[in-house]
């Protein structure tokens, strides 16, 4: 086993559909023991976006800290510190900070599709 | 997608091992649209411990809170809010808050090895 803090683990800028403002650390990764499913932290900055898209991965979520407008749910959605947001396969899906005063942060676990 | 407080699933006693004080939400599990990984809500109370224990499904976890020592790694682990930790599959792992002061909380991520 191991056990690392979330910050030890490089950061990256997210760039999916014209991300703003917007961070991704892989937890586990393929790279450090993930075999089906890996679990990443994102960080969306007061003023940043992730705006709608869609992919083949569903997504399991845990909302760390702060809020976002959801986008691609009923008109405002919201997701706030402790909730969990279930994204299934090929639904669009954002996350709206830009109105926001601090950061939202999540933890979002994907299928690993692509087998080596 | 659907967005729903990890207080509003169900709180389930955890008896895995002979755990003490320790309970499971299931967040994310087949029920509510997990494919081939669930997604859990743990708490061990102050006073509370799941015991030296191993099994097929590897875990990657959260910690949201609390501290906890560390069973299976070397003498003197603990785990604390904001680290993560991976247990590969069949590694003899535990977490002891026999010694806490507050809940020990986490995420934790397994598998769903046994296909509907």
């Amino acid at each position: 086993m191991y056990i690392v803090n979330y910050k030890e683990r490089e950061v990256h800028e997210v760039t999916v559909a014209n991300s703003q403002k917007t961070t991704m650390r892989w937890l586990v990764g393929k790279a450090t023991g993930a075999r089906t499913y890996a679990m990443r932290f994102f960080e969306i900055a007061p003023g940043g976006i992730i705006p709608l898209h869609s992919h083949d991965e569903e997504h399991e979520i845990f909302v760390l800290k702060g809020s976002a407008k959801v986008l691609g749910g009923p008109e405002g959605t919201v997701a706030k510190k402790d909730d969990v947001v279930f994204v299934p396969p090929n639904e669009e899906h954002g996350y709206d900070n830009t109105k926001g005063k601090e950061p939202f942060t999540f933890i979002c676990v994907i299928p690993l599709l692509e087998k080596e």
